[in-house]
């Protein structure tokens, strides 16, 4: 595996392997890799002839009061991982070699960032838009991988390329959870273990919300009531919000029908967590 | 020469040339093509192997008290133009294949874009970039070829090309003018003879800085003051703007100094004309 810190090292890397036709597979991370991220790069992997993995930081979606420094960087287990996943090239640039002192360009996308974690993180998505955007203009992959614990971010993803008209394919893989139900995340790295068992509280409230839509409740309001009342049971956190909205335009339902996403994210301490399920109301029983 | 209306469409024609690994040159033009427009044909045809024109007359960068109905689209004749100077396919797309009607994606640049012709056309900008970035991901150009004559606008796309990593090689080609010294352009057209006549007033006011820097003047207000005078004793009409900035930064300069851009918006009638000079004051006499 390479390890490769500029554009035109990357560049250069690919080039050959685009000129012989390799569908080039993608997973753009910010490293501290787990189970999800190493779920992406073994589809990538299972689909692909050459798998790049992003490893970037990227400073410009962290809001001024957020995780940016404390972030975890563990290069060398990521790098380890990627090696042993088959990984062909971990593209690992330093801030500079991604945004010049007079960058002045910005990708954003309007209304499907409006609400959910876009309304919590002020110009979260735009960070994320951007350097997805340069990435892609860099790696030029057939096929680039995203995982569904960031549902919303997904569904951005998704709409930017459509409307940019790169031609890549987005792929959605399932979160990937602990055994008692926590998505993993980066971020479970800073929960104390009392915090860690008080993090379940997402999943079982989303499992409840599931149990009761596959039982016939259709009522919204009923639904985030019910799931709002079982994360405060489970000790001190601060809600950033309980949603039910479709799941492909993000905006609020008044019932369950449809395709719909049901997503929340949660204080614990100083750690934000998220997590969601989608669910088809069409295909269920009733 | 391919017609091609479908982003399918032109992707299918250029696929076996990118395998080919051709170099792939780009002009996008609004049609209405002119001397200036084929001056880039002819460039892109002398250095590249496959050349595409599109010719799409972009609503998102007119305001709406702007021309966009109004904007000539003689189609016909633009072909027969594309044709007889070489070119490999023309990329005519209707609006729908360009935006869906729920489009939420814009790329934009800061700072670049907030004087000259960006403060006095809203939006304008913002719609030049992101048009071009759907381009530039349809088409995947080696080199993109813009004219000198919107100055402004290719400042602004070579920002957005660098900033978002696209391997794409900007060219800018030199403004081409009527023998009078008139700057070629599609809203030429909307000129009465007087109009036509009182237009070379852009040009005369730039000449007139010109040799005062040459002649040793090097501060802006005067000749700001002089170019101003010069336009507006040519007959009615109302400047937009008349200003010397930074060729690279598009910042105001307070003395002619290293390269500089001397632009100038004018309103003729129901016309909008611009026109521009650049002076790299360090390579002059004194």
């Amino acid at each position: 595996m390479r390890k490769l810190a500029s554009v035109s090292e990357i560049r250069s890397f690919l080039r050959p392997h685009r000129q012989a036709g390799r569908r080039i597979g993608f997973v753009p991370t910010m490293g501290a890799l787990h189970e999800g991220h190493r779920s992406l790069v073994r589809r990538a992997r299972a689909e692909c002839q050459v798998v790049v993995v992003s490893i970037f930081v990227n400073p410009t979606q962290f809001g001024p009061n957020e995780d940016y420094a404390a972030y975890p960087r563990p290069l060398d287990a990521d790098l380890a991982l990627c090696r042993e996943d088959g990984v062909d090239a971990a593209f690992c640039p330093p801030v500079e070699e991604m945004y010049a002192p007079d960058s002045a360009t910005t990708v954003t996308v309007s209304r499907l960032t409006d609400g959910l974690c876009g309304a919590h993180r002020p110009g979260h998505f735009a960070g994320v838009t951007t350097v997805v955007a340069k990435l892609f203009n860099i790696v030029q992959p057939d096929v680039a991988y995203f995982g569904q614990k960031d549902a919303q971010q997904a569904v951005v993803i998704r709409r930017m390329v459509r409307d940019l008209c790169w031609p890549i394919e987005i792929v959605g893989c399932p979160t990937v959870r602990e055994s008692d139900g926590l998505a993993l995340a980066s971020r479970n790295a800073y929960l104390s273990p009392a915090e860690r068992q008080q993090a379940l509280c997402l999943s079982a409230a989303l499992n409840w919300a599931c149990e009761r839509i596959a039982a016939g409740e259709r009522a919204v309001p009923a639904l985030i009531e019910g799931m709002k009342r079982r994360i405060v049971d489970a000790g001190p956190c601060s809600i950033d919000y309980v949603e039910i909205v479709d799941a492909d335009e993000l905006t609020p339902k008044p019932r369950v029908e449809g395709r719909c996403l049901i997503a929340t994210a949660v204080r614990i301490g100083k750690t934000r967590l998220i997590d969601n399920r989608v669910v088809d109301a069409d295909r269920l029983a009733r």
